[in-house]
């Protein structure tokens, strides 16, 4: 028996149970050319907030009565392809489902002698190479610039700034609460750190910790914190946008004021679309195991169990409460 | 007697006859080193708005009682600088008065004989490099592209869907009421026009002439035209900020809501400070040149004659009753 997510209505705001069916029925034979695949891990992403919404974006919105999309890893247990032989670990868009059938197009083979499968969905997988082909390919980091990175506790933003570091830069995180502004000092080795929640005025507070301005402001959350950190560009900033979490269950966004200090900055703004990366995978998966297997880049996994699971998990992504890496165990 | 505008306070709004103090005073001897300039015509730039705030923004605020900044050009009558000599034609920073006293530093010599003189506070001069390099340096136009440019009868917009078509782009202009669209068509030459004053709906006016999307978008006005451009973005769109003219004496902005179309359309936002462009000139002078002696670009003036109408002249380029490019001749 396969069980799927099917989106079952377009969510007002937060995401709800009601947004989906969950359903079982057996899994259909495959025919020539293609394969059945084991789903084992799901990643959990802002992203898919955007893909519930009608209508085409970066990319098309899933379809009221289809699989929920998702990004995954699993084993194949057949296989009508040559591409593809029993036992392969490979990953692709699973969907939220048990099982899922393909033509292996857009899919590719993984090596879980190297790393643990589940590492796939996250520190090598989509939100590996968002921070690594964000920061690197459109935030162009020199050695010795600030960087100045939201959402630093969370996965994409950790890379963001073990990855400036790396490079040579110094690398300033904004989280909240005092656990997340720890970690992200403690654990991810940032050189700063400021708790939006226990700061009233932002752009004061970036202009402190950053008093010659930011070079690169790497952007997981939109808003109010974008707009303080247009006032604090440096001459020639580059602001990449990644993601606008909080905006994506929220429509009154009142709209970015401080724009124009993208020119009196000689600045640029531009965004990243993970999914063009992809075929550059590989760039990504060479550097960031060797920063794995050298101890520079620390993972974290937050895994919730029991594919049933999935709505709940996902509100988590938008309630800050997850810490690190969230992914759904599904197998 | 020399006679200056000075700036007396900052301005609420819209530019006050008051805001400026109109004074007489004797010419200085010049010292070793220095010219001494006639000045003739001045340059009215919807930037010298942004110059009478406080504060440092891609240059500095003019200081309250200092002679307010203006480009111009004029004729040096006295000179102990062995850079220049009596007679010669030159353009630089004038300030709004009869005459200046510099010591030569950021001035350059015009050639009187090639074009009138007035020509070089406008094609010739800072509106003609701001559509000179805002298009082609930071837009990079491809031939069979579109461009749309707001404020297409304005100076600046004029020039740019000239050099857009010289460049084999399909160039949309945007313009208020019908006397002004007709001459986006019928003088300056561009594809199509959208008339903002006649438009209930910005966003489905620009797709309905653009139904592919916008290659190029050359902002002069900023504000909801600006958000209404980013909704119909193509896919690598290029959005060259220049100005923002509809904000300029306004503070009630409510931001700009449509930023993330950047991300999705996979484009970037970048700003243009012409005055970096000035070690450049060369470049847009030799071009401009030619495209004016081959009648590819059409050039229209408009202009206040007496230094003493500096400021209702000033207040013409906000309300928009200028026809071309507004000057001063100030001798």
């Amino acid at each position: 028996m396969n069980k799927q997510f099917l989106l079952a209505a377009r969510p007002q705001g937060m995401v709800k149970d009601t947004d989906f069916d969950f359903r079982g029925m057996s899994v259909p034979t495959i025919t020539e050319g293609q394969i059945l695949i084991k789903n084992e891990y799901i990643s959990l992403d802002p992203a898919m907030r955007g893909w519930m919404n009608e209508g085409t974006t970066y990319i098309k919105g899933v379809e009221i009565g289809e699989v929920m999309r998702a990004l995954g890893v699993g084993v194949v247990i057949e296989s009508k392809n040559e591409k593809f032989k029993v036992g392969d670990a490979v990953s692709g868009l699973t969907g939220v489902q048990l099982y899922t059938i393909t033509d292996g197009n857009g899919w590719f083979k993984i090596d879980t002698n190297a790393f643990p499968m589940s590492w796939y969905v996250g520190v090598l997988g989509m939100s590996g190479f968002t921070a690594y082909f964000g920061l690197l390919d459109k935030g162009l980091p020199k050695p010795g610039e600030t960087i100045l990175v939201s959402a630093a506790a969370g996965m994409v933003g950790s890379l963001v700034g073990q990855i400036g570091k790396i490079k040579g830069c110094k690398v300033i995180g904004i989280a909240g609460g005092s656990e997340k502004c720890k970690m992200v000092l403690d654990e991810f080795g940032f050189d700063d750190v400021i708790d939006y929640k226990a700061t009233t005025n932002m752009g004061k507070s970036i202009r402190e910790k950053a008093p010659n301005g930011i070079d690169i402001y790497f952007d997981n959350v939109g808003g109010d914190i974008l707009d303080a950190a247009l006032l604090n560009l440096a001459r020639g900033a580059r602001v990449v946008i990644c993601g606008a979490i909080s905006q994506y269950n929220d429509y009154t966004f009142m709209g970015l004021k401080n724009y124009m200090k993208i020119l009196t900055a000689r600045g640029t703004m531009t965004g990243l679309v993970v999914l063009d990366y992809y075929p550059r995978a590989g760039e990504a998966l060479k550097d960031m195991g060797a920063w794995l297997n050298q101890g520079k880049i620390k993972y974290k996994e937050h895994m919730i169990s029991g594919i049933e699971n999935f709505p709940s998990a996902l509100r988590m992504l938008f309630t800050g409460e997850n810490k690190g890496k969230l992914l759904l165990k599904i197998s």
